[in-house]
């Protein structure tokens, strides 16, 4: 296959972000390769070995995923071209023939032992919990015998001859991550309708009110914005880019005037991709900030200048 | 001489307005015609009568000239081309001979009458006061031997016969009125970098924060509001529409976008011409809102849409 | 009768504003002056001479009255305590036996001749207009035989034997007249639940961005202006205070801290009144700015500075 | 020693944040207990067998340590009394007698492996990096003769019997960690005049502009905001609460009203405490926001509603 056919992914196989990766039509026909971290993931594609890459970006009991987040923040330009939800939701995988009485020994990535707390002290309350580098790790130490159960996604079972012995096990309501299919820059694809902006900003001062005046260039034009995250920029503490999603394409004329409002303001403007909102959430558009009323505006600037409003 | 040529003004003969006229170099070549309203000095205009008008619009004691902000916000739409500015100070007119001694009574425009105040407190203490129509109009009644004195400009005195026996009475500093000649609409000229943007706004609903809205329009792209009048629309009380002087021209992009932004916004907007500023105070401009500024992020918002941001 | 009993009003008799005052209840029992200027009647109270002094302070055709506005905004503070809404209509009034075809000349104030110019050219097109000083003026004309007939209140038609041929004459719709009852300062009046707070705003400097402010100051707090004015501070051009009227009582949480703000962020403020609206609309109050809000804020700010919050 | 006499802290032995609680004069006096997690930490408090737990809260690196953000913002509430700041900068610890040339495999915590990447590449360009669970760890790990040298604090060297073979090393400038000392909550201490105030904000509901209008409310006031992080609330993708630190005391009145103004607005507010500025940079208090500007408006609204402004 060539480069362009090749999808990389947080691996290992077996992860979430494989299971979000296949849930993608397009993944039936591509070669998916695990990598061992965001950063390799991405560097593959800004190499040219791959065109695509897939890596979780936001998880809504965790929040931002800031390998993530940094990794698009700097380096070489990448864009992100669609979104992935995928629900939180743990199977208990056991070797053949265990059963509940069994498990003794449980093991799982750290961030999945926030997620089965609860159901553990109710159908495991004596398992002792050891962490492992990853879910899908996990469930690899559980085929290998090093433990009794790994709480891992359902999906992995077949991969490491397991069998779920529950599933469907999440504390938290509605926790769900987020992952983004990312690649090179090339020509934004025209919008749905139900299109979701991503962009990284560095405030050209450290004056108060500079955030303030950021949300203002969105508010004023009536784009909402979704998510907002402050990072560090490596410049010592209290210095901060923001990442944020806005609601709309940058084709909109409110989102485009937003963000060259903002590049005018900023040290620094990142544009990472106007892309389909997973929830296919059709944009509110606020009166006045239609593209027919910019559009209408402009022709009335037009005339003014002319002498003819 | 042709219609073009011929610039209507706020008669009568011998006002400030005329003044103010005659300050301008175009003056000498064209033919002044006093009129007995300022909206009979615009309707020359808008009828093709006139190719320009000279109205008073602010005074610096008085505030807005309402007749004319009144005038410029409807009807058949008109520009402004330049500002003149003209301080207040008022002479003592008087028959020749006439001594300061002999003055029992005294007239002039109510207005005037607020600005000679302490100086007829200091001087006339028992001079008795009675309103003219207009100061001109005081001067004749002086030259008609109906009154002793009268308070007009100095340069009135030659026109009625009269003589100046005090001169740059006013009892405010400062106190300044402000002119503006107005055409028919016409393609813009180029902005000299001192320019003034003036405009009205009718707000698209009365829900709190409208007026508030329309200045964060002009705050959001660094343009300074030099001036701002609410104006009832006539629909009954509570409903304004707000007349503003801008800084800049309408070809700063600061100020095109700020104004498309309000047309977008409001029910209605008028603009009524971008001009010189009287006072030559280049307009500041804040940074991230320059021309260069603009056209680099119109530029950027290209090659983000082609993948090359 | 004692001053205090005496009410001055912007006379002469058979002006809208003696109608304005005779609507208030109280008026019945006071003594009515008319005087000669909005100046002199406010003079009268301060000087202790009357109790009240009803004056014009805005017209839904011709705007805020400025003379009114200045009054109150500079020299020894004075305080509104009531409001009148007067609709504009006028008579024709004549002397008895006139019939409409006898009308060859009428007069009026000139605000009048506005509201009166539609209904002229379709009932008297060829009568003769001459402007009087006031409409009470013109009723005294006519009863004089200088005209046939005078545009003016339908109230004034028996102080000057008149008869009115024609009534509820105006031009535009809706068209109003706001009246307030001025005295000296004393203790607030407890609220109504609809309420109105005037006053007035010198901003500290002239910075850009300073009236945004100041509207953010309400706004934040949920407050609604009602009217806005800027007026000159006689300083010179572009120099100027606001004269506002806010929705709600001085007592109201919400507006105290929104008036706290603005004095101490402006040069100066002149608190005019908090008091009935004449319209008795309740005021809308937006979430989170209710009394008891704000007194739950306080108490939770008073148990977190004690480690209880 | 009794509980109250007792800090935990983010253990084991030998990390960075025993270093920053060591620098604390009060840590000579307190038992020093290391704990396994910065939840294991805080419960200690929580469940009073701890006076104080030092954890860190924010890197200049790599961001907010959101397991802080998240304990401190749920369950039992705690309060911040002291910031402490540790410059990053890593050690090579070996076994006495190792020369540089001697190190073949290098351990640490993943963090630290970002630190020193660049001074690998030029002084130990073959050396095998393999990543350990703290940086103390990787001490004893080298201690144990399992790997040839471990990057972790100087201070750690003594504890686990090793030598610094270099020290001083960090890939980025000024790169800092910043820890918090937090207790249980108890009366406010007097501001020092340089103080950071902390808070976690629930906005009321989703709609477009609320962190908008959280923002304004701080900025209106003239305070300052140093930190702000949005972290999921758990309630699913696209719900946040807001951690941040703000300039200035709860005492000080535009901090109290600030936070008033918040917790009026929002769904709900946590304080965290108002501590001394481990920078100790003085408060920049803009015009119109000091104390006693505050106190004077109080005055003035006092003697308005008494009718004596």
């Amino acid at each position: 296959m060539s480069p362009a056919s090749r999808y990389t992914y947080l691996g290992p196989e077996g992860t979430f972000t494989e299971a979000a990766l296949r849930s993608l039509p397009e993944a039936a026909t591509r070669e998916l390769v695990p990598m061992v971290s965001v950063a390799a993931a991405l560097d593959a594609v800004r190499g040219g070995d791959a065109g695509g890459a897939l890596v979780p970006i936001e998880n809504s009991v965790e929040g931002g995923i800031t390998a993530t987040l940094d990794e698009l923040a700097v380096g070489e330009p990448l864009m992100i071209y669609r979104e992935v939800l995928l629900p939180i939701a743990f199977a208990l995988l056991v070797r053949p023939g265990t059963a509940l009485g069994d498990v003794k020994t449980v093991t799982g990535h750290p961030a999945a032992q926030v997620q089965v707390r609860k159901w553990m002290a109710e159908h495991l309350p004596d398992a002792l919990w050891e962490s492992a580098a990853s879910n899908a790790d996990g469930a690899r130490l559980v085929q290998e015998g090093r433990f009794d159960g790994a709480f891992a996604g359902e999906f992995a079972a077949p991969t490491y001859g397991l069998e779920p012995l529950a599933t469907d096990i999440h504390d938290a309501q509605n926790a769900t991550t987020r992952f983004v299919l990312v690649g090179r820059p090339a020509r934004l694809a025209a919008p749905t309708g139900a299109d979701k902006t991503s962009a990284v900003f560095w405030l050209r001062d450290d004056h108060p009110g500079a955030l303030l005046e950021l949300l203002q260039e969105f508010a004023i034009r009536g784009v909402n914005l979704m998510r907002i995250e402050s990072r560090p920029t490596g410049e010592g503490l209290g210095r901060y880019c923001f990442s944020v999603d806005a609601e709309g394409h940058l084709t909109d004329r409110r989102v485009g005037e937003a963000l060259m409002g903002l590049r005018r303001r900023c040290l620094n403007v990142r544009f990472l991709g106007s892309y389909p909102r997973a929830d296919e959430v059709a944009a509110r558009v606020a009166r006045g900030t239609t593209d027919e009323e910019f559009t209408n505006a402009a022709d009335w600037l037009n005339r003014a200048l002319d002498g003819r409003a």
